[in-house]
């Protein structure tokens, strides 16, 4: 199975489930699970067996459509108000990334635009828009990669943080589609992959993918960045994203303003690679992007054989930071690569 | 045991063994161990079990000293030669730490300042010098912690990094001796402490002496630092350093020079707090400064249940990096606090 036949996010052959890669299980192993109930839905995302905000979207939309068909009622009110009763219920597993409620807006918009049809075909037209929000990734992917390959000269040294590859998204991913689609065109990179603390999904995912894949890729802990960017062996940073503010403020995994501030003292540019879908126009600045607090134990205890700190030591763990827009370099989506002043560029998009 | 009477590094009662606490099993069991031959000393040091600049210092003269006695020659120039080669074998287990190489020359100072004494008279000032470089360290520890405390507020948040605590050298501790201090005195303060991947002393050392010391402590992630000063909780970083350059450029635990990178961006003071046996008046920048390279198991399987990453991933490991003298507010010595330029204040303390 080659990478680009690995995907994280399905719809099960009888379109009653959806197919997901156990995100928490890799490197070690490679396991799928079967999602048909919504508190499985719900456990998936919050336990980042999926993650990544487009995978999410992704996984949230085919999720739905599954839970749909399960909905007893013959009457359209009565269809629609169990239906949003489980939007509301996805939508609450995670508050940081856009995506997760944008797929979900998606998916309602098709219920309560379609009100005078009947319900089994409300149900397919659900089916289509999910298949659409997966497709459109995909192809989204694919441009966010294109351009993102036209800021890189061969062999310059990438560093990215997290995971946003093709785990995190459809094919190819956000951040690291580049380094794909360049090795598919016998183009090399190399790249250091941040391992990102606590859950580790640089080490876990993202050099599982980029080996896979055949691109070099060296694995650093977060607190390395600065020693390499200061050996002179990164001319770049890819980062995804979770949200964007309309000034270009960025919501992505904790640790990443940190080093989008180290890259600047460094001068070395900072790009954010993402889909229009991630970008929140409704959100002025990322003061208003609401950061997600996970467990203690995550840092303390998870994946390690022993806690290395007692359980009575205080912790705190925000799953992501906001990087200001000071900070970027460029934003790139599908539609082209913004760059500063974001609240120009970024509002044009959507013209 | 109070913190004070915990020792990580004491002279055996017989006076022929040196006793550490085994720091690598901290804080799951306090263990001690008994180190009797070269060999045993060299891993202590190579392997982390003693661990912290002024630490390895004293650890090192304890141990020649109970080497020294070992050593079977009747004449000088036999015992000289033996010794060499103890004192050649030892000082290659890391190469980053000033204090290990500055205690060893210490303690050849004595051999050969003595040749004309009688062996078992030697030994004797060696034991005699190996007392002095801990009592000293401990001195040297309380003085930094009463400069350190004029730089705090009551009630201050301060990130720290690592581990420069008693564990790292003797009583106190250099960077979070201020804190261990000033609560003996009443004062309180809020300490963050970056968790220090790969080897985690941060929290597995850090966390447990100032808990056991009752100062108020959160554990972070090193990716975190940047979101916890942008919250306001930091207003100051301490750290310790393993070797400081003439121009003030500062080797320390990795990630030390990221923390200070981050924390100028905000606008927070920046303090390195280690005793003048870590300056290094011969190496004039950072860039002199040989830092130690180790093994990629320590980022993918070390304290985990399940190797993070495939044993064919690459990994860099530096175990130290040079934070610039330009990022630094002070360096806080037992002799005082010196201030930029440093090339002026560093030269200042050795007048």
């Amino acid at each position: 199975m080659t990478l680009n036949q690995m995907e994280s996010v399905k719809l099960g052959e009888d379109r009653k489930h959806v197919v997901i890669i156990d995100q928490t299980k890799l490197p070690n192993s490679l396991e799928y699970l079967s999602i048909k109930n919504a508190q499985d839905l719900y456990e998936a995302i919050f336990e980042l067996k999926v993650r990544g905000a487009p995978a999410i979207g992704i996984c949230a939309a085919y999720g739905i459509y599954c839970l749909a068909q399960q909905i007893e009622a013959e009457d359209y009110d009565k269809f629609y108000s169990e239906f949003h009763r489980l939007v509301k219920y996805i939508d609450s597993s995670r508050p940081t990334a856009v995506n997760l409620s944008w797929a979900l807006k998606r998916m309602t918009d098709v219920v309560t635009q379609n009100r005078e049809k009947k319900i089994q075909e409300i149900l397919e037209l659900l089916e289509i828009e999910s298949r659409r929000i997966h497709e459109e990734d995909i192809a989204m992917c694919r441009s966010i990669s294109e351009y993102g390959l036209t800021l890189l000269k061969e062999g310059d040294g990438v560093l990215t943080h997290c995971n946003a590859g093709a785990l995190a998204t459809s094919r190819y991913g956000t951040a690291i589609g580049p380094f794909i689609l360049g090795k598919e065109r016998g183009l090399e990179f190399r790249v250091f992959a941040d391992e990102t603390r606590p859950l580790l999904q640089g080490a876990r995912l993202t050099t599982f993918e980029l080996d896979r894949a055949g691109v070099d890729v060296t694995l650093i802990c977060d607190n390395m960045a600065s020693i390499v960017m200061k050996n002179g062996w990164v001319q770049a940073c890819f980062v995804g994203c979770d949200r964007v503010a309309a000034n270009g403020d960025v919501a992505n995994k904790i640790g990443t303003s940190g080093v989008a501030i180290i890259a600047k003292h460094y001068g070395i540019p900072f790009y954010v690679l993402g889909p229009t879908s991630t970008i929140d126009m409704d959100c002025k600045t990322g003061d208003d992007i609401k950061i997600e607090l996970r467990a203690p134990e995550e840092i303390k205890e998870k994946y390690f054989c022993k806690p290395v700190a007692a359980g009575k030591i205080k912790c705190y763990n925000p799953a992501f930071d906001v990087t200001d827009h000071s900070m970027i370099t460029g934003i790139v989506t599908e539609k082209g690569i913004c760059r500063p002043p974001y609240t120009g560029s970024l509002a044009a998009l959507f013209k």
